[in-house]
């Protein structure tokens, strides 16, 4: 290596998604590894509405390893940020020593700076360190030239986050291993087979701040004889099922399966001691809302699902979609200019019949829904290739702060 | 008998009082004899604030059953009225066979008129159908001279009916035969037991009609797999527990329990598909605020229980009443005119310390709590001796009407 090379920077940026549980995480078996006391399934959604981007530079003038999250400096030294870097080291020497020891390639030893943003609020109530960490083990990965399988890595960052590392229909495998090296997630099928769903994500205004989701799955774990009974005896049966339904398109059954885990998963959280509340009146008026809409037709038509918070997802088809958003409109009227209620992928116009109204028999709630994301299921994590698009400058300092 | 006898109208009243289950019962296993998939446990409250009050006029001039209630003539044909009477009836014509063949008593086949009333408004969401079929049980009982174990069929009218037909702290078995004549209840202790024990209402306004509790534990039946397993592996354990606890006068493992127990039967209610939730934001509120207020004092003393709607019922000791009263009064400040909030025993004034309001750190929620009922454990029920009380007239018809 020259002494030019001592001052020379190399930058990569990577994206990757946020992903949506149909079948719930909830509970760890080992809090270090991360290995969870069930298998759980997603949908990757598509990064033009949520994503992640993450630039990390990497250079021998660097003095130590930071790390910048929208715009603001963050301590490095977080646990779970270590155990990415450590496993991503680990893997390069590896590969090194094994596959390409002479290469030319960015050594290992070198500090990294890494500079991450969400391209939606946090305000949305959407878990960030899913697309987060799968994006900055990603984005490392394709830094010290790792290639294999990421989500082992990813998992030790946040559980779910392994799932965000593949596009569409992805499982997450419990695994049996103690040391968790079959705890990983795989694609079940790519966005591409099922290209009639569509995702909408309804952002309930919040009164309070929910438990956080570590803490919480810990005490679950602690208090809850019902988790256990949903880890050993429901959720292997509902992950076999599930699979089903999406390889065979079903929506009835994706739809039935991914309401009912929710509600299980909230079920569970209610038989914490304390108790813990995710959703709230808004949430279960949304609830009531789908099952009375779907009772209107005889048929799933549309499902929800709720993470650690008050927000739904709504998952539909295509050709359901302009209805059941007037509905939402209808019985959820926006606070004043409806202008800024939809974002994201457009839907066409309808118009709703007055008996589907009548049938559903709600009073309206005006302004219990902030507004709605439109998206639909996509790819897993992307290289960045234009260099405009670091978000760390030459220098390797962010190129906005907060 | 003489002609004179024709005329002759005999009256019976009495009362029976109305219970709060620390242990839940939800759900059965046979739905015509009223067989749960567990036991269950309650506190009998006091009929000074909560009673049913039934008047049974019989006569052999009467043409045919009828039946009162709150001052308006009801189907006597409903299945579960059938099944009480008939039950009476055989019992009672089983004694005369064996005990008394020539006593001079009522003829079983005499008509009855049947007047029954609540001293609680309908609205304050209390499940009025365990006092009412445990006072129409006992009170038949008296009017045939039927002796003897009634709870079972008190049970065919209304599941819970058959703990109110004791006082104080009663079980109810689930029993193991197929014809349910071990399924009765049983008094674990009497209310002079532990009378430290008390019990405010709170009654929370409530939007919406909730689910009934006999199609929503038919339907947690039916879709519930969190049901089942607390039915069979967390119920019998806590059973012990509280019967443990109640011995002892253990007021933090009673509470803990209580508290579990509600939580988990409404985790079971929303692991039910349709969902079915009769918990509100009030009553989270409710709750956070008991946990807060067990927290400041790192011990459990006051313990909150939700049946199949948004009340709160609470259980403290009297020594911890006044001030938990005024937590609840300075959290959820009442609409206007105090003077109605607190009904049924009085409670002494206390001041809150700021410290306490300060570390409980909630919002105040004006108006959540629409009033609230003070009482304690009471007796089971009791014969009225004065016959102005009687609810009908001399010639069997209601005294007054709706």
């Amino acid at each position: 290596m020259s002494d030019n090379d001592h001052q020379t920077i190399t930058r990569v940026t990577c994206t990757a998604p946020v992903n949506i549980a149909v079948i719930k995480y909830w509970g760890k078996r080992d809090e270090d590894l991360i290995l969870p006391i069930n298998s759980s399934l997603s949908v990757t959604l598509h990064q033009d509405q949520l994503k992640t981007t993450t630039t990390i530079a990497c250079s021998r003038s660097f003095r130590e390893d930071r790390i910048w999250l929208n715009g603001k400096e963050e301590d490095i030294s977080h646990p779970r940020l270590q155990s990415c870097l450590r496993e991503i080291r680990r893997l390069a020497c590896k590969r090194r020593n094994t596959d390409n020891p002479t290469s030319e390639v960015i050594s290992v030893s070198y500090k990294v700076h890494i500079c991450s943003e969400n391209n939606f609020p946090t305000a949305a109530g959407l878990a960030s360190s899913a697309s987060g960490y799968a994006c900055l083990v990603y984005t490392l990965s394709q830094l010290f030239g790792v290639e294999g399988e990421l989500s082992a890595v990813a998992r030790q960052g946040s559980g779910s986050a392994c799932r965000s590392l593949y596009g569409g229909f992805v499982q997450w495998k419990l695994g049996e291993r103690s040391d968790g090296k079959d705890s990983i997630a795989e694609q079940v099928e790519p966005e591409s087979y099922w290209p009639e769903v569509r995702v909408l994500i309804l952002v309930v205004s919040a009164e309070q701040k929910s438990v956080a989701s570590t803490s919480g799955m810990h005490t679950s774990v602690e208090t809850s004889h019902l988790l256990k009974c949903r880890a050993d005896v429901v959720v292997p049966g509902r992950m076999e099922q599930m699979i089903g339904a999406i390889r065979q398109r079903n929506f009835a059954v994706f739809g039935d399966l991914t309401m009912k885990d929710s509600n299980q998963f909230h079920a569970t959280c209610l038989d914490t001691y304390p108790p813990i509340f995710y959703l709230n009146d808004i949430s279960r008026k949304i609830i009531s809302l789908v099952h009375r809409y779907n009772q209107h037709y005889g048929e799933t038509r549309v499902a929800y699902t709720f993470d650690a918070g008050p927000n739904a997802v709504i998952y539909t088809l295509q050709e359901h979609l302009p209805e059941f958003l007037e509905v939402v409109r209808h019985f959820f009227p926006p606070e004043v200019n409806g202008g800024e209620f939809l974002r994201g992928l457009p839907v066409n116009l309808t118009l709703l019949s007055e008996e589907l109204k009548r049938e559903i028999k709600m009073e309206p709630t005006p302004k219990g829904i902030h507004y709605i994301i439109s998206t639909k299921a996509g790819p897993g994590p992307c290289t960045v290739e234009d260099p405009n698009l670091h978000l760390l400058d030459a220098g390797g300092l962010p190129k906005k702060s907060a």
